[in-house]
This record gives structure tokens, C-alpha cells and sequence, in this order.
């Protein structure tokens, strides 16, 4: 059995939609970030770094979401979520994983948790200052340059998409208008008419 | 034929390093951070990033270190640089590198690079002064919680491990004594002694 340790919303919601598309059965465990849960003794038991996704399997722990992303790919083969049969392609995607946790989500954390980073109560407002137009440079780069269309790799649906779906649904956080991408904005529009990404949604609480 | 666009003692040395422990064919082209190379025109036709490292195919163009090293695993087989028939253990394997690039990366990069995330000269400043801090954490977390030894995955060398040797060698830049994790000096001097990573320093000049 699986356990995903997800919070409504967050970045897990990436992990959270490939196990539904995957068809795979699992437990959701709720980490409540309005109380700090994921920086608790409890949950860094379960996960030291105290973050989310985290995903219990028989064999052992998992996180980081490129990570849970290709294992659910392998592990549910039939589901199509990866070109595991090419290791360019995979490689590829991989590459485009690593990009939005690596590059995208850290631009976004800049304006909600920039006392990963400073201490300083001026220089944790300037990163948040600053954040919005960090996040439009990464979106206006996989706009232009790495979405392929119609879905993230081109014409077969990946982990990929659930990815970039969760992060592009933060832009209105930022105030930055996904109708400046196109692309995305489609993106987006064709993943909400997924049944797993509706339940994925439903099952976090309806956001 | 293979080309890797890198910098000396930058992160493309994980890349660097898995090549020649894949006894690849490669050509290397050093980009030239003191002029800001990686920034400008030429360089962004390569890779609109505008980072290192670029790894160039026959099939297309790759960039992120975890979506490098986990080609160069699959593409080499018989070097033995993942475990390639485990999903689970690949999934570990991913989660490390995943981390190298997302925490533990970002975490260097506030001290050389804080304008990435603020234009405010004194938030640079308060960055980068909290950088070794944060680092230091990360390495906690590798040291005591993550690193299985003698290799970063346990008995059998990986491409993670190149890439963790690359981290370690910038805590001196940070002031941090690697004595302080035992585990990870002991695997220092353990990669100084593979042929692969000796000819990798030689090939970027000596450090």
C-alpha cells in the first residue's frame, strides 16, 4: 500500500495527480502547513526535510517530486506517464522535472518562504518583491521554449503535465496572468478536463 | 559524437565526472563565467538557461544534471552507474540527485548568485552571509540522514556520487571544514583516488 503526505494545493499535487492517473491505490495523509505539521518532530520522522510530497511505499521512503514522478511512470508502465523505452526522451522529461523544482518552484518560494534564505526581515520582503517577475521569466522560457504542445513533451501525456499544472496554478498568487502564456493557459484548461486531475482537486479539498 | 559545454569546478563537473566513468566519447567546450559567457548571445542558442551543464547529442540537446546523469546511466549500461532494473532503488537514487540540484545547490547559489532572487544590494549581502549556514544544514542532513556509504547509495558506485563530490568541494568557499562530516571527507578522498575523477580535474585545468 502507499501513502502520499501531500497539503492541499502545495507541490504534491504533481505526485498526487500521476498516482491517479496511474491508477495506482493509495492513502492521503494531510500535512497541515497552516500549523507548521511538516516542521514538526512527527512528520520529519517520516520525511527530515519536512517537506511535502512524501510518499510511504512497501520498500521504503520516497520525495522529491521528479523522483515520485518517473517512479510512478516505471512502476505503472501500462499507464503510458513516461517514455521509458527512450532514454533521450526520458532524459528529456527528466530535464524538464528538474527545471521546475529546481529553477521554477525556488523562484516561487522566494515569496513565501524566504527565511529558508535569510534571516533579515528587508531582505526576505525584496525576495518576495521580487519573486512575481523571477516566476515570469520561467514561465515566458517554457512558453517559448520547452512546452512542445499539446501536452509538455509533445503528443503523449506525461508526469510532466501534472507538474507544470500544479506550479502554473500558482501564478494568480503572484498576480501574474496565465493568459500572458498561451500555451500554459490551454495547458491548463485541457488538464482540468481530466478525470484524475478533477479528483485529484476534489480530494484536496476542492481547489 | 557527444559534446559537454561546462565551467571549471561548476556543477557540470557531476556531468564531467559520469562521462568519463562511462568511458564515453565526449568533446569538452569550457564557457567562460569571468566574461559572463553563459550569459550572453552565442551561448543561450546552446542552452536558453544560460547555466552549465549542456550536454549535446546526436539527438537533440540535454540540460539539469539529474536528467544528465540518469542518460548517461541508461546510455552506458555496462558501467554500472544505476541501479537501472530497481525502480525503487533509481527512484532513490533520483531523490538524492533531485535534492543536490533543488536544496542543496540553491543553497551555494545565494552566495554567488543572490540576484537571481533580490536586486537590493544589502539582500544580496544578508544571502549570502546566511549561505554557509544553510549549506552547512544540508550537509547535516546528507551526513546523518541521507548518505548510506561507502558510496552515496551503499555498496555500489553511482552517478550520484560524482555529483555530491562536486558539492562537497565548494564548503571550503563557504568556509565549512569538511571534517565536520566525516562520512562525506572520507568520500572525498575515496572519489580522489577513481581515474575518472582525477582526469576530470586535470581536464578542467587542476582544481
Amino acid at each position: 500500500m502507499l501513502t502520499l503526505y501531500y497539503a492541499p494545493g502545495a507541490c504534491s499535487r504533481a505526485a498526487h495527480i500521476a498516482l491517479r492517473e496511474a491508477g495506482a491505490e493509495f492513502e492521503l495523509r494531510e500535512v497541515d502547513f497552516a500549523s507548521a505539521e511538516q516542521r514538526g518532530d512527527d512528520y520529519r520522522r517520516i520525511n527530515p526535510k519536512g517537506r511535502v510530497p512524501t510518499l510511504v511505499t512497501d520498500r521504503g521512503t520516497l520525495t522529491e517530486n521528479p523522483a515520485i514522478l518517473a517512479w510512478v511512470a516505471q512502476q505503472y508502465p501500462e499507464a503510458g506517464l513516461a517514455p521509458l523505452d527512450d532514454p533521450f526522451e526520458f532524459a528529456r522529461l527528466q530535464s524538464f522535472n528538474s527545471y521546475l523544482c529546481a529553477t521554477v518552484h525556488v523562484a516561487h518560494a522566494h515569496s513565501r518562504r524566504g527565511e529558508r534564505w535569510a534571516d533579515d526581515a528587508a531582505a526576505i520582503a525584496e525576495m518576495k518583491r521580487k519573486a512575481p517577475e523571477v516566476v515570469a521569466d520561467c514561465f515566458e522560457l517554457i512558453e517559448n521554449g520547452m512546452f512542445a504542445g499539446p501536452w509538455v513533451m509533445g503528443e503523449d501525456y506525461t508526469v510532466a503535465d501534472g507538474y507544470l499544472f500544479t506550479i502554473a496554478q500558482w501564478l494568480p498568487g503572484h498576480r501574474i496572468n496565465i493568459a500572458r502564456y498561451p500555451k500554459i493557459r490551454d495547458h491548463l484548461n485541457r488538464m482540468l478536463q481530466r478525470p484524475a486531475v478533477k479528483e485529484t482537486i476534489m480530494a484536496e479539498g476542492g481547489r
